[in-house]
């Protein structure tokens, strides 16, 4: 393990903190430093012991950090990264735990192509119907997948250090490019997102005692409707063109399942009926 | 609770097994009897310390039983009891434990109407993905919703004595007729099962590594799409009406979601998010 020396997060939430309380737990970072926008959270987290330094502006926190973790929502990482571009030194790096990378990259890159410093975009794949960072533990990441998205310009110690930040934080890291990212996670975060809110309007518009009738079934089906909606208008908004694309996927072999029901086809039903079921069979536990 | 005399169990799988243990370990029966068509499952089943007595006919269970619960799959609960209709005593209960009633309630009640015995239909919700006798848990029905489906023609005490077996057997009892019943259920077990089968379906058409990098998000949304094929080719040739039914409003919520994506239509995302994320949060544990 090479320790970073000073190891900043920026507008920590449930990742954010977790990222903190992480590094410090298993040793991947001299020193945590901390910026948050608001000063009432800047006050409760000076009392944290996983935070070594609460700092009152992100150029400070920047100027102080040899890498930086934004943990601001989706829409607030561009800019925060151009906000801090000049105060960076050289060497240091910038990356993010947002859940849509190919525009954020775009914009995070761009923003520091005349400085010394680098950007590398993260998602680690931890979320969870908590937010806040009074939820944040330090065994989030434990076994999860964490993407990194570098690209082909990116300098191969920056990268090298982002992997391993995110592998000694407990996380089994996958590099792929930034668009790629976006299309597998429209596929295997934001799909089931939608079709678990979908199943929860549709019910919502039934009489209230029928849900309460359900069994595990729809509960486990549905747990992540319960999820921050704020953060995944966000999301919708940045990966919009890929979730439509893995929508309709969807609707095709919906429509399609519904087409073999309507006709009585058994044999393409049950043919459906076992694909998904040894799909479903070979996910790892 | 009023102990029955003698229970008798037909073609035990996980829910018949259940029963048995469930009525064994809290008393519900005097004695369980069972009868079961292969005769390697009559073997085993007579080495168990739940079960009494087995059974080499279906009729000559059906004449010893005060109450019989019919566990074959759905498809063949109408033919048992008409097979063993000349051969139940007067004022024996049959039920069931299919997980569609109305084709089963009426082609059950017409193979009874010429007899001094009485079925009123029941649908435990406590299904797994696993199957068979040998999964059978004296505690699968604890909490569980229970449907019990009679008309308003059945005998009164008939009704009595059925829905006091689901709760004694550890059940939250509900009777509703057949036909709101299949209507419920089409929405709150077979919509679930048919979306996480899509899922899964669509999922297995891409690179099969995304499945593996997904969280716990997608394995919650799609854990009942590993549930047994030719049982959910049952339910749905039975339950086929219904199902196309609520499939349909699940397809029109789904439209409309993709429309307000494409149109960019970020308020409406919102509140759909939220509609769904309140529905969720008011379910019960």
């Amino acid at each position: 393990m090479i320790v970073i020396d000073t190891l900043a997060i920026f507008a920590p939430g449930l990742l954010g903190a977790s990222v903190a309380r992480a590094a410090k737990a298993r040793g991947a970072a001299r020193r945590v430093i901390i910026w948050a926008r608001r000063p009432e959270v800047r006050l409760a987290l000076a009392d944290q012991p996983w935070c070594d330094e609460v700092v009152d502006s992100a150029e400070s926190a920047a100027k102080a950090a040899n890498l930086v973790v934004i943990a601001s929502p989706v829409t607030r990482i561009g800019e925060l990264v151009e906000r801090i571009a000049p105060h960076l030194t050289a060497g240091t790096i910038v990356t993010d735990v947002g859940s849509v990378k190919a525009d954020i990259c775009r914009q995070a890159s761009s923003s520091l192509s005349s400085t010394a410093a680098t950007f590398i975009g993260s998602h680690p794949m931890a979320g969870s119907e908590k937010t806040g960072w009074e939820n944040g533990d330090a065994k989030l990441f434990d076994g999860r997948t964490c993407f990194v998205t570098p690209t082909e310009n990116d300098d191969d110690v920056a990268v090298e250090t982002v992997v391993r930040l995110w592998r000694d934080l407990g996380s089994e890291v996958v590099t792929v490019s930034a668009d790629q990212h976006d299309e597998i996670v429209a596929h295997i975060s934001h799909l089931p997102q939608i079709v678990a809110t979908n199943l929860g309007t549709l019910l919502d518009q039934r009489p209230a005692k029928w849900s309460h009738l359900a069994g595990n079934g729809l509960k486990d089906t549905t747990r992540i409707a319960a999820s921050d909606s704020t953060m995944w208008v966000e999301i919708l908004e940045q990966n919009r063109d890929e979730i439509l694309r893995a929508l309709q996927g969807f609707e095709d072999d919906l429509h399609h399942f519904r087409a073999a029901l309507a006709n009585r086809d058994w044999p393409e039903l049950r043919t459906r009926l076992e694909r998904g079921k040894s799909w479903r069979d070979s996910l790892r536990p």
